[in-house]
């Protein structure tokens, strides 16, 4: 690990994808999507995919230069061809659509698909939410996730964020629907450690905490039956809303050549006009359990990280580095 | 238990309400809700809730008349005053002024508060996507599950609905965001049972396997963090768009004589026009993993737990069908 001051970092990452093509305005928006990732201590939906983001551009499945064409079918109904732009792109065009048209309509909803990986949810729920909206935001992916009771990867991770306006700092949560992100096995494959029980079964279905043979397997829903419920009917709802492939025929956030056929759904909601904080600082303020030191609020700890990484710098894989620096080259002399 | 045909069970509760004044349109409304609990095999919301309505209408705090107030805050937003009405009867008007106005405008919501408790959520989801809607259905209620990593109980147990039309069927998802009902906890204690690890903590905060131990306690969010990050988020969504109360302060749905100040939230979408089944069907076939017959989908154990009950009759707690028996004496008689 090497600690960089995020401004740096940011910089290093706008310079790949400057030398990839990506205007000023476009590059900031994946930038930014990008480093709060790494701020907020969620490396996985970080600088680590910039690599693949630049390949997807060369390879032409991704535009940078799009932000996606809008159809209102209805007056709260947003219906986006991502255009295969770049998903923070699309997604930030039309969540500027989206709220404009809340505060007349009360709630809309947008429907987006063509686009590519919106990464974390959360940075677009916490924005929205700033601004005196409630928002709900879903968004698939490639099957990676078996049904509960089943051996085989069906859903995505189909996370969910939803951003809440409180009076003060919005109230923010982002979850995967699985009980952990693929990531993160391959985070625990890549330092040879066995995952923990419950988590994944390997290619033939089987229970594992094999980190190596869980890449090959699925993963877990979160919750056991629940987990797996929520997922599902995000997995539908996005899919039948969107037009977008559904199950295993999701593909193009993991991999550098195929079109991106997942899809993403926002619905934001006018207000409230509530201040939340008296509940929440209740609930802050709570004795904790046996085996915590205090009650989280979700966001929280991410919003703690981010404070503490911009005075104190970013720790950075330094094999993401090294590509990060590479890459920067690499286009400068191509 | 007792095994007793359905349309036997739904008189004698239509004659209980009916003898508490109930006027035969709303009466309809409330034992359809109630019957299709104890037909899917969910007795915990089924009639077992009879007698509370009954205590509640003839105390005042419900309006057995009252279908609620309706203002369309903006074309997408409805707000209602469920002005004491029963649960159902609130929630079915607001669902029917929903459903005329999604098909204009895309996506509406309806933010409840002032009415009764509704029951089984997913008994409006399922209804109103068999019409071709998504919805998504939201409600809170009294403080009975402690935030993941806190001792005390400071959410409700915040169901979610989701509803999907398919080409067929309906997609239907409903579940608690606790681990487990309060129900079931009360099931245990009458029946002298422990309960399992990780469902509950005492009056103190502490993990307990006892199921009396627990009812004065709390119940966990399920999914740990995840699932409590999710009622959170339900929680400040339901209160902050209706008004309703919220955490400790919520009363009214497990008492005979509180004002109900919980809130409940609708949203419809029109559409989607998508057939799902294909992808339902690769799910419901996949290999089972060990310890499981089949996989299921959401919603399908509870619709084929119907269809058997409609033939076979209902099993009924012998002391749920003394007191229905007693209550329709009792009124007939005062």
């Amino acid at each position: 690990m090497t600690v960089v001051e995020a401004s740096k970092l940011g910089a290093l990452a706008g310079n790949v994808l400057e030398r990839a093509g990506v205007a000023s305005n476009h590059r900031r928006q994946q930038v930014d999507l990008l480093m709060e990732a790494e701020l907020r201590g969620v490396p996985s939906h970080g600088l680590l995919r910039l690599e693949r983001i630049v390949q997807r551009i060369r390879n032409g499945v991704t535009d940078p230069d799009a932000i996606g064409e809008h159809v209102w079918r209805s007056p709260g109904f947003l219906a986006v061809d991502g255009q295969r732009g770049l998903g923070p792109v699309v997604a930030n065009a039309a969540l500027e659509a989206l709220k404009q048209r809340a505060r007349e309509n009360g709630v809309v909803l947008a429907a987006i698909t063509n686009s590519n990986h919106i990464g974390m949810l959360g940075w677009y729920a916490e924005r929205v939410a700033e601004e005196g909206y409630t928002v709900i935001a879903l968004s698939t992916s490639e099957a990676l996730v078996h049904p509960w009771g089943g051996r085989r990867a069906m859903l995505g991770t189909n996370p969910i964020a939803i951003g809440i306006p409180t009076g003060s700092a919005p109230f923010m949560m982002d979850t995967a629907t699985s009980v952990v992100s693929m990531g993160e096995i391959h985070d625990h494959a890549n330092r040879g450690e066995p995952i923990p029980e419950g988590w994944a079964v390997d290619g033939a279905g089987n229970p594992t905490t094999d980190a190596a043979a869980a890449k090959q397997g699925a993963i877990g829903p979160f919750g056991q039956a629940k987990g797996y419920a929520l997922g599902l009917a995000f997995e539908l709802i996005v899919s039948s809303l969107s037009g977008a492939a559904i199950g295993r025929d999701v593909k193009g956030t993991l991999d550098d050549d195929s079109i991106c056929n997942k899809g993403d759904v926002f619905i934001v909601i006018d207000g409230p006009r509530r201040d939340l904080q008296a509940y929440l600082e209740e609930i802050r303020t709570l004795p904790p359990a046996d085996g915590f030191s205090e009650v989280l609020i979700p966001g929280e700890r991410g919003r703690a990280c981010r404070d503490k990484r911009l005075r104190e710098g970013i720790p950075i894989a330094d094999e993401v580095l090294a590509r990060l620096q590479a890459l920067a080259c690499l286009e400068a002399t191509a």
